[in-house]
């Protein structure tokens, strides 16, 4: 299984009602081999952390590719999460089942 | 439940056994509360993504906090990654059990 993770560092003074649309909107996008996505704010425990994660589960490399090109998923990252977003640190890693 | 993610950047020239090491040693890094620990290098799949990942689900802040804080943990830190990474973007937030 692959884990997909997105962190990112949110622009200054960016209006709240925007990261909750993103948030709304990238949890609904879906494909095939898509297992689990979970989406939230830092927490706030540690200083110096990134604002917002991304974690997505999918079953292998094609899922992700799929994941990564889909159509919807494609549009919330240019119309809703590039507004947003200051730096966005990406991986795709392997996880165990 | 919490999520903890860190994403590392390494640096140049880096001696593959250094990174060999330390994922060992995180992967043995162990708190009451500490649910699943996944590390792993990038696979390769994107362009400008971070090279390791390390991603622990946690019972709880309590958990956390432990497992911030464990003496071990703070070893493996300080001895191994620090030499290895180039920058750390980490992030604590809420997860469905």
């Amino acid at each position: 299984m692959i884990r997909h993770v997105a962190l990112f560092r949110l622009r200054g003074g960016v209006d709240p009602d925007m990261v909750v649309a993103f948030v709304e909107a990238i949890r609904k996008v879906h494909v095939d081999g898509l297992r689990r996505l979970e989406v939230g704010p830092d927490l706030g425990l540690r200083d110096g952390n990134c604002d917002l994660a991304v974690v997505c589960d999918l079953d292998d490399r094609d899922a992700y590719l799929r994941f990564d090109s889909d159509q919807e998923h494609v549009r919330v990252r240019k119309e809703l999460a590039a507004p947003i977003a200051e730096t966005i640190e990406r991986i795709q890693f392997e996880i165990t089942a």
